[in-house]
This record gives structure tokens, sequence and C-alpha cells, in this order.
């Protein structure tokens, strides 16, 4: 599944022999959609995006995008090109994402690929951005370039599903990360949790920490196991942010969550002098309207850090918490590990409200299903959330203008 | 997985070109395997097994063991062989449990294999009778036969683990049946649980009862739920035994289960009225000794089965019963129906007691993971059970005689 935690790019062998051209055009998309796996951790708050330029099933050349202010995958991938002395006139280009056509803190790609002549480009997702949606694309088609649209498409939303959330709805894309028995207690009565799931579980759970923008915890959490939430188990450029939601500011200075980077510190309780206590600990304390009495309005939370470039969060909390998000519609997706374990009696790994008829659950789709170690990781996926998204990176094909 | 309900035997297309021996092995038994799940259903309580008998990569005969009194698969396939003229005099017999070499309802099949006289016999399990284990083989290299063992093993013994586990240590082979949300919820509140998984779940589910000898259930969830736990979604050409456990003797004359053949009712509590009443209702009421004060003892209840001839047992039951069969170490294999859905505040899928260390927590392994539908079956199997079987099931090589 293209949302997992990076791998090192399959070697883009060329099928060999004759192949239709729609797999010969998945092909090429998937190894730029390998490339942008390859700069996971670092593009953020922009896209991971890849680009292949292609001709006769030999690559010209290839790039990602680079870390902000840095080059786009196109510029990176002509530059590759150059490098080797080869001329992609006339070349097909794969890019995993529209090209842009507005200035940001760089040039308009788009005017860099057109200028390059290819004959043809192939493109996965269209800009998540209803305004810009397009336009990149109209761009091409308005110089005369053929361009083919929506190869790949789900595979490139889910490696850029927090960035296509944000510039969409304005808000992240949110996974809850869980861990359980198979009869989905997380503790005991006594609170022991160390370790329902193997090593292998953890791990894993530390890669999808790592690709997040922030790892968001309760003050449940922080009290009973007080937890660092950085990522250890994994090698990574960069730490995410942490944050916690801690509605009437209880968390205290030597919490181990303040041991490092900047943390976030959601609450419903405007109290400027604890604020500034924890502030000389790394915290910037974000004062939030309640949802009622000491409650963070997790929705208005999400919608904050959507503000601030967040494109990706990784829940890691408590049933209480988890179970909060979920009610308050503020989860996309599930990340669950199941430990071949019963338990019985024991706290569950959610709270919600009591139910009086199934109907009323809120089902997901299990969209991978995988043994991690002894363990078995089940991801789960809201469909109306995700329906909502694809639409929004559907390419829109204006009619092209007259030429 | 070779324990799963009964497919189709693929097409057993030789491997084509040279290919090393052991994977040859492999391939034949492989079929001699999907001849025996051809009579999942119909041979118990002996085993399922299937013959072949093979030259220069062509089948020459083959067949599976036919219902009780009929013949078994050695004989049926050589049969086959006579019926399409082949002379299998030296060729290669592949049979998934080594040929019997006693008196049963029939002639020891190691006669009419030896009096074949096969260049070769390959076996997959041994006879898991600790009396018999080891005798038909040597009947075979006493005659100057070339035997090899242990081919696919495992799935040998997966496709009989319950005539493998009532003959070598008296029990039937138990799964526990469940069907739950993600977080372990199996009902709401008020008793709710239709559906909380989807109709292809509930059929695999029928496929796992029409396999077993027995579908056992407890009087929680015939109060509840008046279930038939007959064989409705999948077409089978017997149905099995149902049984429930009911200590106190409380279940009514008008039960559903009474509809059909003989029920079995597993009771602490002897009242001859009552078993009487029950008798002209289709139930024979065995009473057995109290684990405690109207609990049933339930390892002697599964010895009891064994005795009469049980080789495997479907546990469809409620968080209480499935709870004291695990308890009481009378599950071997989790079957378990994962929805995607959280329930939350609703019962748990199996009572247990409560534990004060996850050390104390007894582990399994997941052996298969596949979705069925929208939700996920993961299968579990007990390590130290399987172990013992896999032991027994291990063909002995007692040093052949002297020729």
């Amino acid at each position: 599944m293209s949302n997992n935690p990076p791998q090192s790019p399959a070697a883009a062998a060329p099928p060999s022999g004759p192949v239709d051209p729609a797999a010969r055009d998945r092909h090429w998309m998937g190894h730029a959609l390998s490339l942008a796996r390859e700069v996971l951790y670092t593009t953020a708050p922009n896209p991971r995006v890849g680009c292949v330029i292609v001709r006769d099933n030999r690559v010209l050349g290839q790039g990602a995008t680079q870390p902000p202010g840095g080059p786009h995958a196109e510029i990176c991938a002509l530059r590759d090109a150059a490098s080797r002395g080869e001329s992609v006139a006339g070349a097909t280009f794969y890019v995993t994402l529209e090209p842009c056509s507005h200035y940001g803190r760089t040039p308009p790609c788009v005017d860099a690929v057109i200028d390059a002549a290819p004959g043809r480009v192939v493109v996965a997702m269209g800009d998540p951005n209803p305004q810009v949606n397009g336009a990149g694309l109209a761009r091409l088609r308005a110089a005369g370039i053929p361009v083919t649209t929506g190869v790949c498409l789900e595979d490139a939303l889910a490696l850029n599903a927090g960035f296509a959330a944000r510039m969409s709805r304005g808000t992240p894309w949110v996974w809850a990360k869980m861990a359980a028995s198979l009869d989905g207690r997380s503790a005991l009565h006594n609170g022991m949790s160390q370790w329902i799931t193997d090593h292998p579980a953890r791990a894993d759970g530390h890669a999808w920490r790592a690709r997040a923008d922030v790892v968001l915890t309760g003050m449940g959490t922080v009290l009973k196991d007080d937890p660092r939430l950085t990522v250890r188990e994994v090698p990574v450029p960069r730490q995410p942010r942490r944050a916690v939601v801690d509605g009437n500011l209880q968390i205290s200075e030597s919490a181990r969550l303040f041991d490092g980077g900047e943390v976030w510190v959601f609450t419903a309780t405007d109290d400027p002098v604890k604020a500034e206590r924890l502030g000389r600990r790394n915290a910037r304390v974000i004062v939030l309207p309640a949802a009622e009495k000491g409650r963070v309005d997790l929705a208005a939370m999400m919608a904050w850090m959507a503000r601030h470039d967040v494109n990706e969060v990784h829940v890691e909390a408590g049933a209480g918490l988890t179970g909060a998000l979920l009610s308050a519609g503020c989860v996309d997706e599930i990340l669950a590990y199941v430990a071949p374990v019963l338990l019985g009696d024991a706290p569950g790994m959610v709270k919600l409200p009591m139910l009086s008829h199934l109907d009323a659950a809120r089902r997901f789709d299990f969209i991978d299903i995988q043994p991690v170690g002894r363990d078995v990781r089940l991801r789960g996926r809201f469909a109306d959330r995700w329906q909502s998204l694809l639409a929004a990176a559907t390419p829109h094909s204006p009619a092209a203008p007259a030429r």
C-alpha cells in the first residue's frame, strides 16, 4: 500500500516485451510514486511528489520534491536529465501531482515543463486545492501537449492524503493508532499495557509516527504512561512535532513529553501563568474554545493545526481521547495492531457512547490487512472521507482553450 | 490453508520442465491433499485421506476415503488406475496419511499397496495413533519399497487435526468461533448482535460449522438467540450434530435447536424426568460430573465426545462458555471474524478472569489472516497444542527389519 512507511523504490525495470500503453503508464507512474515515497519525511508542508522522464522505456531523468524552498520534483527530474546530457524534448513526463501553475516559494513548474517540450505528460492526481485544480493541466494543453490524467490516482492520493485534506477541507488527515488484544483490550485493569503487542508492531507504529507532522495524545496517557512520543524505532531525519489535548491545563512541566522540540498544548483553560511556566519547557499553549466545560473543541483544534501547515496527524492516545475524536468526526483512518491474545476482563480500547442499534455504528472499510511480527495490522478508512478527498484530487479537465 | 472449507481440487497440472524431486513430491502431495479436501464432510469419524498414483508426471489413478465402511483412499486410487487400464507397478504412490496396517471395517491398505508393487511410496503424516504410528511404513520398508515421509506434513495434519487429537490425546480438536467489532464487542448492551459481521463472514462461519462433527453452544446463547445452529449458508451432504452445555438442565423443549437431528445436552444435573421429556424432542441428555455446582466439567465433556467418535468441535457460544472453555484449556484454535466498526460501550466477546500481569495471558499464533467480504477473518492457534499434535503425526521411522 502506498500509504505505508517508506521503502526504497523498486528498481524500475522497464516492462519487457510489448505491453499495453495503460500498463506502461502505470509502471512508470509507479516508479514516480516510489521516488515520492523516498522523500516521505522531508517535504512537509509541501506534498511528496515524484517525477520521471522516459523515452523508449529508458529513464532520462528523475527526481522528487526537495525540502521547502528547494526545487519541486519536475525541476529535479529536468536537472537530472541535463546532468546526464539527455535531451528531453518529445519524451513522456510522469508526475504524481499536477504541476503547479502559480508562484510560491519557487516559480511555477508548469512553465519549466512546457519549456522542455515534452511529447506527453502523465499526471496521477490533480492539485487538491479547488482554486488551482486543473490550471496546470489547462496550461499544458494550451501549449499543445497531450495530457493523460488519473493514472494511479488512489496511490498518489494515499501518499498525500494530508496535503489533500488540508487544501480541500481545511483539516489534516488524521489516523488513530491503537494496539489491543483480539478482544479489544488495550490494558489490564491495573493499567498494565506494556506490552500487549510485540516489538515489530511497535516499530511499525513508530514508522507511522515518523511520517506524521504531529503526534497527538491526551492527558490521560500523559498521566498514565508519561510518554515521550518521539520516533525511536526507525531512523528519521526529523522528529514530528508532539501535541497534547489538555482541556484543564493540568500537564506538569516535568512531563517527559517536553524533552525535545516544541510541544503544542491544546487547552480550553486560559491560565497565562501556567502557560508561561510551560513555555519555559518548550510548550506552546493554545487556548481554544471549549466544546463543553474543560473540554477542547476538537474540530477547532484540527482546523487550527491545518492553518499551521499540519497535513497529517498521528493520534496515539487512550480510549477517552480516541473515542472523543471519533465521535467528533475528526478521524479518517484507524491504524490498529491486534495481538494474538484474549484478555477478557480489562478496559476497552475506545470509549464511545452506548448504542441502541447497530445501524447507528459508523462503519469503515478495511483497506490493508497484514501480519506485523506476531501481531496483525488492520488499517481502516471511513469511505465518505476518502471519497470526498478523491473528488478533490481527481484532475479537473476543463475544455482546453482554443489554440 | 488446508484447514479451510473445501474447494474443488486444482487441476493437477504436472510441473513443467525439470523440477527438483522435493518440489515434485510437494506438488503431487498437494494434489493428494486436494482430493482429501473433496471428502471433507463424508469420512467422519475416519480421517480425510487422498491418494494419487503417478508415473512420469502422469496420474495413473487417484482417490479419496469413502464414507465409513467404504474403501480407503489407496484402494480407491488402485481401482481408479485399474478402471483406466493402467499398470501401477513401479509407480510412485502419494498418500496423505500412512497406510493402515490393521483390520478395521476394511482390510489393511498397506497389503494392497504392497501387492501393487510401487516403485516408491510418499506419505505426508504418520498414523497419529501412538500404537500404530510407523507400523504401516515399517511394513512397506520390509517389503523393500522405498518410503519418503513428512511431505506437506503440516497441511495434512491441519486437514485431520481432529482425528489426530482424538487418536493421540483422547479429545477432539476444538475451535471457538467468534464474531466481533474491531474493539472486541459481540453485541450491544441491549443484546442486539444481528449483525455485526456481514453476510460473507456468516457464510464462511457456516462452512466451518459444516466440517465439524459437533457444533457446540451454551445455554446463554439458547436463551438469548434460540439458534438452530444448522448449516444453511453452504451446501452440505449432512448436518453436523448440535450440542449444548446446560449445567442446570434448564433448556426448554421448545428450543429451536431440537428441530432436526439428535442433540446432545451436556448437564451436571441428574433429572430423569426432564431428561425423558427432552428425549421426546430428539435430545440425548448426558449427565457429567460437575466441575462445581451446576457447571459441567468441560474437559470431561470433551473426553466423552472423543469416546463417541467426535473429531472436531466448532464452538459457537457466548462470552461465558467460550471463556470457560478457554480457561479450562479446551480450545485449540480461535476462529474470529472482525468487523470494520468500533462499538465502544458494549459487552466483550469473551469472559476471562481478571489478570494482574500480561505475562499470565495465554498467547496464540495467528496462522491465517484474510479478508472475508467487508470483514477480516483471523485464525489463531495455541502453539503448544499444535506442537504436540505434530509430534504425534510425525511419521515414526523404526529401523527397517532386515530383509
